[in-house]
């Protein structure tokens, strides 16, 4: 079975290039022209019931909620800012029209915040419930944020905590529209994309769509509260994140003892939800040496309640240099991240 | 259970008015403002396998082309030019690639006669296969023709011929792009509407939106030839569409011969394909008397293959009085139209 991406690739081949708009499909919104000068971001995402949400699992406000903000956070990577979707829903006989009506609740709240106009939908007889929203936004003046466009030598950054958002975040989060605005028009991020599969699998859309690599510290990925406390309940949840990864020294290795191994597999559990769970919906971003020094000074003034991490840096060489304590690491998990495709 | 109709009006309820942009949600399409005075249509139509076409019946391209054009006739329907669509699709497990290769040509093709742009897309699993296309346009410089524009006294037009939907054109339809703009900008239409759930029902909208009714003149109703060559294999075929639905005058009836029965109801069966097929896509539009009589002056050289009928007049009075050689009749069918959701 081909992933999500696989079958997008091939797809979009059909697509004659110059029928893709102002920049190629395959960014987190697609691009074109308005009036004198002016561009749209357009981008659309469907959720399906089974797939991305479970029924009974979910309160219908947050799984109505969820549809909105993923297609906001597609506006905040490109760095615009949302102007109005639609909404089509495919709705199975005897579903409780309660329950749609809730669901329409969660969009509207989400949206008003956001202050994005509802301006229209759809609706049909389905087998399964889905709902897809298609959303334009302004792009920013500046031009959107692209994920083509990082250069070697460039810092990656993220906003926020990464991971856990199966236990929570998953359907609450807020999307980074304003941090996304701010990245494109005060500070000139290079490049940007949204972690909507895992932080891991998004870097790497941006390493290839830019032609770079790039070298991560692994100790400077922002591990979510919410991961600490789900995989801390034992008494080791105190402890520091140091030497998650590193190999016991050759000859030590018979040292070691047991409660070491049950420290460093809880580390390395934590670690693999803040590079692989999918649908943190914070923003992962590129910016040169110069943007970055001035965006530090005034980030936590700006963003009180939303941590900044540089977590590593751009490099020529094609791939991913994973770092521990400035030691090359491998990790001992795949980082294909979450595939909603399978 | 509830048609799509109401389901949708109960719905829009819960949305906030200000929420729903320039104009209310309920029209072919949605309004909100661009650069510089300038405003955008939106509007998104889904179509699920199983409802709106069989895996099977119908070839891919074709499915793709309807996904596609249902949405440029919401756009014509306003009298805008199309600027740029997305595509969701759900895609069952073991579904062919292949088929979907072609439905995304079927797609490309009837979008680019209309230049339109394909700029982006999702995809999900689901149980069946699903299409959700939404759509953005611009809006006429005049404004956008909206169903509530209908003034007492304004003539009834309607663009090409109507019913045989199912048996041919259902896929085929090309949207009424150009004449819709034509509408809206050189000789401006009170109101319109495309014919998606039949003229009987989709008049209705306009009527109901514009709080008026209408007179509608059956014999001026423009009966596709797909209709007539379905309906006439028998040797009535060449008969006329004279009193199709005239009753028998009274002392008469025990004249009338087998053959005026077959006949009669052969009619009302043509008539019936007429009023309440869906899926026509046709424009059914309201226009004062001076602008009528410049349009009809120029149609046929504007548009030599696309036959225009006036079929009645808007009245003040609600609600729609059916006449046969100007005298009034009752249709002997319910005018329901086709509905998608039921």
């Amino acid at each position: 079975m081909k992933s999500e991406f696989e079958l997008i690739e091939r797809f979009k081949k059909i697509i004659p290039r110059k029928m893709q708009g102002l920049i190629p499909i395959g960014d987190d919104t697609g691009l074109i022209s308005g009036a004198r000068g002016s561009k749209w971001l357009f981008t659309t995402d469907v959720i399906v019931e089974g797939v991305d949400f479970i029924h009974g699992q979910i309160k219908p406000e947050m799984a109505g909620r969820k549809a909105v903000a993923v297609n906001l956070s597609d506006i905040a990577a490109m760095g615009g800012t949302p102007a109005a979707f639609v909404a089509a829903l495919g709705i199975p006989k005897g579903f409780p029209e309660s329950w749609i009506e809730k669901f329409y609740q969660g969009m509207i709240v989400i949206a008003r915040k956001h202050r994005t106009l509802f301006v229209g939908g759809d609706i049909s007889r389905s087998k399964e419930l889905f709902a897809s929203i298609a959303m334009i936004g302004h792009a920013p003046a500046k031009g959107p944020l692209l994920r083509s466009g990082a250069r070697p030598g460039d810092w990656i950054g993220v906003t926020g905590e990464l991971g856990g958002s199966i236990l929570r975040r998953h359907y609450g989060f807020d999307p980074r529209i304003v941090e996304g605005k701010f990245l494109a028009e005060d500070y000139r991020a290079s490049a940007a994309i949204d972690i909507s599969d895992g932080l891991a699998q998004d870097l790497e859309h941006i390493l290839k769509a830019s032609s770079v690599g790039a070298t991560i510290d692994i100790q400077k990925i922002p591990i979510s509260s919410d991961v600490l406390r789900h995989s801390e309940r034992s008494e080791e949840s105190q402890s520091s994140k140091k030497e998650i990864l590193r190999q016991p020294r050759k000859g030590a290795a018979s040292l070691k003892t047991p409660q070491d191994d049950v420290k460093r597999r809880k580390c390395q559990q934590r670690l693999k939800h803040a590079l692989t769970d999918g649908e943190d919906f914070e923003l992962l971003f590129t910016m040169g040496q110069a943007g970055k020094r001035k965006l530090e000074k005034v980030w936590r003034k700006k963003f009180p309640r939303t941590r900044l991490s540089w977590i590593g840096r751009i490099q020529k060489e094609k791939g991913i240099r994973w770092m521990d304590h400035a030691k090359p690491v491998r990790l001992p998990f795949k980082t294909t991240g979450f595939r909603h495709f399978q």
